[in-house]
């Protein structure tokens, strides 16, 4: 048998896996801070549950891992945590509005590989549902910003809101049908430029006239200041729709604080490639880093999950989705040196084993993570073990040391070696 | 469409996953005190991993459930987190012996769904690779009765060896090729009763005598006070192997202080079901608790990995896998009253919006865990959401407070209401 991991997966190692615990347990608290509480889906949906109406959308379906239960059961690996939070709340109807759940957990795209493309990758989500409050997709917006901050790097967020986009299709004259596709191609701007903007536009059919028109409003740019922006904006837009898209921002902009609001930009070509989103679109992303796709994205969808469930009643919500393999990423270039344990001390027993049982149920006992000798080896064998492990303490203990009641204590950085009691080991050792 | 989950699946609701979220940050905390590193597997491994000889066998391969990606490559979802560790190890041939590994990963088996059972459920194993040394495998039981004693619960362990039960066959003259046969009828002796047993060990062919021999060995329970067993033992088996596992048990003991002693019995039925355990093995049960079924088991399994890989190298260790649904279910039972939400503050503004905004910030800026209305409703609806929620305070924010500076913090619980200022609230908030 040739040992391999199916295409698309990854064995997470140790090192990885402590740095990913770390952000998770950041994105938690940041969650968690703003009122949201942890919600946990299985994997595995019936495949009717994500292949309905409203919920993926075919391409996705394309990419979906599908298989049967013993009872002959269509099945499906979850793509998203969306779908099955429009479920969840489908089955809860007692469900407290506004609800406020964060769902960290794996999903499966069967898509094509291309570099760093994963079939098995992380969501991590955060979404209310039940209100129509702009106050909640600020909430979002505020809590990425918290969650780059204690994550040690810089970023900022674009804000802009579909209704806008819509409002500025309905006064460039672009019929109804045309108008989603456009927004597609308009949310590519900022990556590929006005000109080949234009040129896609005209390929969908659009006019002279209305390229013209889209192509002075999105010219307004003011150094994403958005109320010059708003300002300008509202003589040009007096269509219903994007006269409620400039309120909602306007509405949305109130929210944040000075020191946020320099972290916060207008973007009015951000669009989000998907379809359902109705408001407030956001996108995160990082300063001085090398990683320049977002790490974060979302948006409000108040009509996804009333029509996922059928449509007899409205339930509005928005969220943001962070994407943690990039937020890893960027951590590892800025911090270049990764823990590669959280093992604190490595105890080797020189014919000591039963004294060095008993300092290291004292380390233990402290919540020190303790290792010790499992294999009998020499010194210099173990003292090389421990620094292949990036430990960055040794207890020698030698018959001698047991004697006088000290343990050697050795700084693996420094190599600084100190003769201590067990007491002041402790005291050490827990700072 | 009907909204339903795939049998033998569960949503874990916020208040449910609070729990588990504590339980699990438990176990990994006393993990990692031992010196374990966390690892991170995929759910989806190649179907030719999981059915590989020495793997799970043809049984447990009934209920994998199988895929296949869209290069037609066939896939199943892991059944249980050995498998990937071994295929982990023999990818990553320069890992540093010894290998100390935990991983808390979700685990699928398409079996038939009785009362409790799941088709998708938690697996938390530990496991050390790479050594002999019996002070491994007592590593597993200290930590196991630590994380017993720490999650607030009573416990103890059951210990055995493999080597002691086939040297207790042998001297009962039982055939080698029946020898693993008998030792999972004997497993089940605490469970069924000594008759029981003595009437499958005739069915799978033993004679009379060979079961009159195993009965007296049996006999030997002595309120499992192991000092007094295994003298009685070592009177009685004399053949290699069991002598071998006598020693094991002798040195096993030998690294446990007598706190922990208390809290261990030697049970010398004890087997587990599994067929590759080699030597110790061990079953922790809960004292005082409906909950009867072991909450953890493992043992040694010398050969398993080795011969997985092709049989080249032996590859010792050993482990333990907790249960984590069965501690779940205890801690239930024993607490009663189970936190329903992490939120500590609900902040209800009456037309107060942008004063309410800034106690928020200051709330959360101080690692608060805060939620605000965000609906626009009047008090009594906000108390009682508030309320459904369980959430412990309110702070009601009126134009009259503020002008006063003071805000008003009630205590959900007794109903009392206090005017402080946010510095007092915060102090208050933060205990």
């Amino acid at each position: 048998m040739k040992l391999q991991l199916p295409k698309g997966t990854q064995d997470i190692k140790p090192e990885e896996k402590i740095l990913r615990d770390e952000v998770v347990g950041t994105l938690k608290r940041v969650f968690e801070r703003y009122g949201f509480s942890p919600l946990e889906t299985p994997i595995i949906e019936r495949y009717e549950t994500l292949s309905a109406k409203y919920g993926g959308g075919s391409e996705i379906l394309k990419e979906t891992f599908r298989l049967k239960d013993r009872g002959g059961r269509s099945l499906g690996l979850r793509f998203d945590l969306t779908i099955p939070l429009a479920r969840f709340v489908g089955m809860n109807p007692n469900l407290k509005m506004p609800f406020k759940r964060y769902q960290i957990g794996l999903t499966y795209r069967d898509g094509p590989i291309k570099l760093g493309r994963l079939r098995e990758f992380y969501q991590c989500d955060v979404d209310t549902v039940g209100t129509e409050n702009m106050l909640a997709d600020a909430e979002m917006i505020k809590l990425t910003l918290d969650i780059i901050k204690e994550l040690g790097l810089e970023g900022y967020v674009e804000v802009n809101n579909r209704k806008l986009l819509n409002g500025i299709l309905e006064y460039a004259d672009v019929d109804k049908n045309k108008r989603l596709d456009a927004i597609i191609i308009i949310d590519k701007l900022k990556k590929v430029g006005i000109g080949e903007v234009k040129k896609e536009l005209r390929k969908i059919g659009l006019s002279k006239e209305s390229i013209k028109r889209i192509d002075a409003v999105l010219g307004i740019s003011d150094d994403y200041n958005y109320k010059k922006i708003l300002k300008k904006l509202k003589k040009i837009i007096k269509n219903k729709i994007g006269v409620e898209g400039i309120k909602e921002l306007e509405e949305l902009f109130s929210y944040f604080g000075k020191n946020e609001i320099r972290n916060i930009k207008l973007n009015i070509s951000l669009a989000r490639g998907l379809a359902y989103y109705t408001g407030p679109v956001f996108e995160a992303f990082l300063k001085k880093s090398l990683i320049k796709s977002a790490i974060a994205g979302g948006g409000r969808y108040d009509e996804m999950i009333g029509l996922y469930l059928g449509g007899r009643k409205k339930i509005p919500a928005t969220g943001i989705s962070l994407g943690l393999e990039p937020i890893i990423e960027a951590i590892k270039l800025k911090r270049k040196i990764v823990k590669k344990t959280n093992t604190k001390v490595y105890v080797i027993p020189i014919k000591t084993l039963k004294e060095s049982l008993k300092v290291i149920k004292t380390l233990r006992r402290n919540n020190i993570n303790s290792d010790i000798d499992l294999v009998g080896r020499g010194i210099s064998k173990n003292l090389s073990y421990a620094n292949s492990l990036n430990i960055p303490f040794v207890i020698i203990i030698g018959k001698e040391e047991t004697k006088n009641k000290k343990i050697k204590l050795r700084n693996m950085k420094t190599g600084r070696e100190r003769l201590l009691t067990i007491k002041e080991v402790v005291k050490l050792l827990k700072k």
